[in-house]
């Protein structure tokens, strides 16, 4: 039964609010707060669309788990999702972060590194608290797929790191995928659904059959993402317009006009991303922007989402089919949708 | 007995050796190589005195544990330790560490962030391993400690960086020592000494009972390490001199000189400390630096240095004295001189 997107938005929120909860009930209240615990509740407290704990609270759910025996796993979740937000923001030199300044701007690298450490260290009493919970043997395993995600996701930073610091410019869609298979998806959809059914089928669940279904999701999530900071509004969007052109990402719409152009073309991006980000002008940037319109590279990438949700779909009946209907089970599928259609 | 502090540095060494070869154990031999897990081995690779793993071992082994059973849990410190430095020589700016360019000289700032933040996750899976060897309980309590030893870290950077940040310029020595007990002592030296206690003693120990000792221990050891940045030689030392000057760090002789110069002399400081790094100049650096030999800064913080290691001397045997003779015990004692006699 399709549902409103207002539907998965209010769900989502609510689960979000949940989480948002037991995460500020670990922020400790204590000195030094300036500079240190005032900050961790920034990020947090920017809107976010709340994608990761709805898709773990609501996989524990349909499994027959509670709210409760989940929720600090996807605070804990949460947390290493905004310190890695953070580092994220210093190391593609981002600017603004849902609507404001990124922490490092308005605090410093220095400080914004720090309270991004602080914000990992924090993630850890939580996944302990569940020892009572949950009993020694899943509360290992849920730790053991946090180790695995924060792992994941350091591999993939450093692939997009590294082909912007050679300057990398002969990429093939492939290597897109993998990347944000490590940078996005693990973190992002497929350890969130894993520890999500972990929990709610008491250790029963087996985990890898949720990994094709939240890998096509995560991409078909990334993919709309990097094109909604090609298209959208500042205001709506919170990021700065074109800012993965400026920071030279490697996008997919970025890797499809560089093998779609002329050699003179190839050159002139080539040349412009081969430059420090304080000489790119918005000019260029505006240049690069309009060869991606003329080589119908975002609307190719915006079809190639849709392929990922379509593909997503059919893994969700795969992993999810034999659960009793639920509402949660209905959430989980009306966000692959929501997640590709929604314009923020 | 006083042994020679040739001993002091073999015998720290062997302990480094063997904790550093558990540390290349849990590298990963995968991609991504360049720009990751090639960049994990850097810093370890650069010679320490390997104190930390020096306490931790030796501490485990004076109450009658098993090197093996230890080393996990050392390696883990060490990483921890390595990822704080990376992340550190960004917060601070500083252009060397050991001799050779920081990794965000050599890397920029992005990878070098994601560096430390891989070294951080591999730290957990040889705590996970700790299962097997120690049991559920002590595996735990081990974790309980590495939990607060990072947050202790993190909340000791954030007022080192708030100060430098506000230009603070009115600070006691309490407030310097207050700050190096969080950033400092604790990962230094209380969490090595009661991690290798908890786990020699299979969990009775009174871990708080080297509290007192290993604070003692870690702020001698960080103020000879800030009065060897103003002294040493760059070959033998491996960090900028005065680098510590350049970078506006609150050590101990700056607070000492802030508190002790004229009004003139001070407001010269504080202007010269308000401006960017970058416009900070090598003349001025010396001129701060004449001046803490006028007021004897450097002389002060060393006689400090020097109390605090009497200090140590005497809590040593509060809180090892019951424990029988061993040469691991006489390796503890011995450090505390080594550490504030070393010109290294």
């Amino acid at each position: 039964m399709q549902r409103s997107y207002k539907w998965v938005e209010n769900t989502l929120n609510e689960y979000m609010q949940m989480t948002k909860q037991v995460m500020l009930d670990y922020f400790p209240d204590k000195e030094p707060q300036h500079y240190l615990y005032d900050l961790v509740s920034s990020y947090p407290n920017r809107t976010g669309k709340g994608l990761r704990p709805g898709l773990c609270i609501a996989t524990c759910r349909a499994f027959g788990g509670s709210i409760s025996s989940v929720l600090r796993s996807a605070a804990a979740i949460e947390l290493f999702h905004n310190a890695f937000l953070i580092h994220d923001d210093v190391e593609d030199g981002s600017e603004f972060r849902r609507g404001l300044p990124t922490m490092h701007k308005e605090y410093g690298v220095g400080i914004a590194i720090n309270v991004g450490d602080a914000m990992n260290v924090l993630s850890i009493r939580p996944l302990m608290d569940n020892l009572d919970r949950l009993g020694s043997t899943l509360t290992w395993l849920v730790f053991a797929e946090i180790e695995h995600m924060v792992r994941e996701s350091v591999e993939g930073q450093a692939m997009e790191l590294g082909w912007v610091r050679d300057n990398v410019c002969s990429l093939a869609e492939a290597d897109y995928l993998r990347m944000i298979l490590k940078k996005t998806c693990w973190y992002t959809c497929m350890h969130p659904c894993r520890i999500g059914a972990l929990i709610g089928s008491g250790g029963s669940a087996d985990l890898d059959s949720f990994n094709r279904f939240a890998y096509y999701m995560g991409a078909a999530f990334q993919i709309q993402d990097d094109a909604l900071n090609l298209e959208g509004e500042h205001e709506r969007y919170g990021k700065e317009i074109s800012g993965d052109i400026f920071e030279g990402k490697r996008t997919l719409m970025l890797i499809h006009l560089l093998n779609n152009c002329t050699a003179a073309e190839h050159e002139y991006i080539r040349e412009f991303l081969s430059r420090p980000r304080e000489q790119r002008s918005m000019e260029q940037v505006g240049q690069v922007h309009d060869l991606m319109v003329k080589y119908n590279s975002i609307r190719s990438a915006r079809s190639t989402a849709r392929h990922l949700a379509g593909a997503a779909m059919r893994e969700f009946h795969l992993a999810y089919g034999k659960l009793p209907d639920s509402d949660d089970k209905r959430l989980i599928e009306n966000i692959i949708l929501y997640m590709i259609e929604r314009d923020i």
